[in-house]
């Protein structure tokens, strides 16, 4: 192995880069990328603009922005490592969750700020930090040393948060493009502190949005209460149905094709370090809930559940308002897993949720993304590549888990590419994303970036001794 | 009778004021006195003021505002039609409802505005449209002859729309002050446009607001889902088990006081003109709902009915957001008739609502204004004077109605001060009040000026036919 495909001139240029670094993320996490929000629909065109022109700053080739239905692409490689040589996928993406409730932020969440080695923004750990992570590990070979011990291409997407539709349509028409041994993803986190984790399953997800029209206008409740059907009350009342109150889904047929979990990985699920006092005492939370059947691991991990992730009708400020609303709405997202089909069980909530709508409201159903989840083969030669990484940045083996969020293009990439995803992801499990102030712990960030750096020149290896 | 004691100069003085009515009743339905809203308390005080100044125009004497626990009072009076002409009480609100969803208001609500003889405002028709059409009353005999026929006083209240506690307390201690033969109210509506009614009965209500504290901050459903409880998933299931999808409300207990309608009650109530598919269209409804032992109008004016007002919990902008939200809102109120105890409802329904909250979340309950259900007697001397005004004016005899809505210090002023309530308002059922672009309908502010003119010579004449 020449010199150029070690790791060393690349872990040296990253030792003279730490204020480049955090100047360039903090500029990425200013750029507010919402990709739920339509107000904030040009500044996922400014973040893709941006990472186009520090992925040409980095060293890659072809950067270009690729439209899809959706938020575009931005794709960019660097495929001159030889042809015996591997080719990675680097998958991220560069959108964001909405960052309300932006009063609840102690910095506001598109500037970001260092405290106490924690970087606070808005997509600091979800994938902002992470996706730049990869990029800065593929720039520190192809500026410190000239070169990449294996082929790489970056496809990072504008829409994850919002179903990830455009690369999912995307990607069965680009396979020739995308293509790869492996797509190695960052946007999972850490067993704690000192533990690394690869994730082998993720759960796919179904969004369904539920809106219930009662009268045309808000009523006075004293002049037609007990007359006419109150859209909130009819709400709570079918939420209700769709959940007892341990947890299990009441929706016809969720659980046929759930795949039983063997004794062999719920030991493997509950081998997990997890310490359940400390994980309710950083939530706040008193108890657990969930199915009493699994433990709290698999009911995180490899169940499927229901959550109503957002609720509002009629008059919700100070104080009290006698009315009948003339509308409710709920959000709802139900978690799958192996083998259940996210389009049919969304068709299988929406048809029993229309049955079990009165006829005295009318029903609007508004189906977002769905996503199916994904079973990943820890078998490869990349994966022992990336525990060697983590052996030796960390020095300890990886853990080995089965992650409750959805990617739902994993499975899209594994399905219709063929695309092994190995992810090795470097947030921490108290990350607060997808909540108020979100933060990367800085010291992971630079982990990370070694272990992505060993990672790259393992893989050669490994994938030379396993025949290429 | 003298001349000055008969509607005739009253009357006339009316004709020459139409510029000036309009430009009043506009200054006062711009002051945007929400009482439940803290942002408009100062609003509260202008429009105090603001009455203070047209009641003393109006030759009344006395005037002045009182401090009570809560928003003040407005009292004035003119007590020199001699001891054996009776008093009345003018009793109205000058607060009104919020205003939102402000986008849904053709013009601004505070911004009046004629379209077609209606005056479009919040507060048009509920209450200061109809408290400003009685000081116009007194004030044309005032002006117009210079004396009353009988003794009037006004007591007008900033919080009727937050539970008038402020006056409610105050009454019991200022017998004297507000001593009278009855109180005379305007804050109901006609049955139509052509048909006035006296309202004979009026529910009370309870009101609660119930929040559910899960998890510290809002957690990603996929990180946690299955694994704690979801506070809005909680909340339904808790809202659900409040009322049965007939319309029974299933608090133990709640139906125990309630008074059995008798055979010939119901027949009156459903006497009252009212058709039903009109009623439906007017609200976009297709089908009217609630207890099926019951008509509707036995339901929406002498039954009571649980009815949840708002409802807000976790992400509710476009799209969706895969959250577990920290905590989850609800408004609730209940619409009670005699002879049940508002307090002893307000007591039962926390203690059902605490028995269904599950361990896993934290319950906060926020009891808030509390109203016991009226039924008036309607065989007064004041009550025929009031038909015979209607007669004159409209042509036709007022219909009798028991109201689903709730005047909470109507049962004060009766229970506290023996004043029997005389409910004679000139609204109508499609006014829109606590709705977006609430209005009142011009030609009945005429209309219910030159009644109310009419009764109060009427008055003194029963008054003193019936013995004093």
């Amino acid at each position: 192995m020449t010199d150029s495909l070690t790791p060393t001139r690349a872990l040296a240029h990253t030792q003279t880069q730490h204020t480049a670094y955090l100047e360039q993320l903090f500029a990425l996490l200013r750029i507010p990328s919402v990709s739920t929000q339509t107000e904030h629909f040009p500044d996922i065109q400014v973040a893709a603009e941006w990472l186009v022109n520090n992925l040409r700053a980095a060293g890659l080739e072809n950067v270009g922005v690729y439209p899809t239905s959706g938020h575009p692409l931005v794709y960019a490689d660097w495929l001159h490592a030889g042809s015996d040589a591997p080719t990675v996928l680097f998958y991220g993406h560069y959108d964001v969750q909405p960052a309300d409730d932006v009063e609840l932020w102690k910095s506001p969440p598109f500037q970001p700020e260092i405290r106490k080695e924690n970087i606070y923004a808005r997509g600091a750990s979800d994938d902002k930090g992470q996706i730049f992570m990869l990029i800065k590990a593929v720039e520190a070979y192809l500026v410190g040393a000239g070169r990449l011990p294996v082929n790489v291409k970056f496809v990072l997407e504008g829409e994850e948060e919002s179903g990830s539709q455009g690369l999912i349509g995307y990607a069965p028409h680009h396979a020739e493009q995308l293509a790869a041994d492996i797509v190695f993803i960052s946007d999972t986190t850490m067993a704690d502190f000192e533990t690394p984790a690869i994730v082998y399953g993720l759960r796919g997800l179904t969004q369904l949005n539920i809106t219930l029209y009662g009268p045309k206008l808000d009523l006075h409740s004293g002049v037609y209460g007990g007359g006419i059907a109150n859209p909130i009350n009819v709400l709570a009342r079918l939420l209700a149905q769709l959940q007892d109150d341990k947890g299990h889904v009441l929706i016809p047929g969720f659980y046929d094709r759930v795949r039983p979990l063997s004794q062999a990985e719920r030991a493997m699920i509950n081998a997990f370090p997890f310490d359940e006092a400390e994980w309710l005492r950083r939530i706040d939370m008193a108890q657990a809930w969930g199915e009493p059947e699994f433990s709290v691991l698999e009911r995180i991990g490899a169940r499927p559940t229901l959550d109503i992730n957002g609720i509002v009708g009629g008059y919700t400020g100070n104080g009290g308002k006698t009315i009948i609303p003339a509308r409710a709405h709920a959000k709802l997202s139900m978690r799958l897993v192996p083998d259940q089909d996210p389009h049919e069980i969304a068709q299988l909530a929406q048809a029993y949720i229309r049955q079990l709508t009165p006829p005295q409201v009318r029903l609007e159903i508004q189906p977002l993304g769905e996503a199916a989840a994904t079973l990943a083969d820890y078998t490869i030669p990349a994966m022992q590549a990336a525990i060697q990484a983590c052996e030796t940045v960390f020095g300890r083996t990886p853990v080995f888990k089965r992650e409750g969020g959805s990617l739902p293009v994993v499975a899209t990439l594994k399905t219709a590419l063929g695309l092994n995803p190995l992810m090795l992801g470097f947030g921490l499990p108290h990350d607060r994303i997808h909540a108020p102030n979100e933060r990367f712990y800085l010291p992971n960030f630079y982990k990370g970036l070694e272990t992505v750096i060993h990672f790259l020149a393992n893989y050669r290896q490994v994938h030379a001794a396993a025949g290429g």
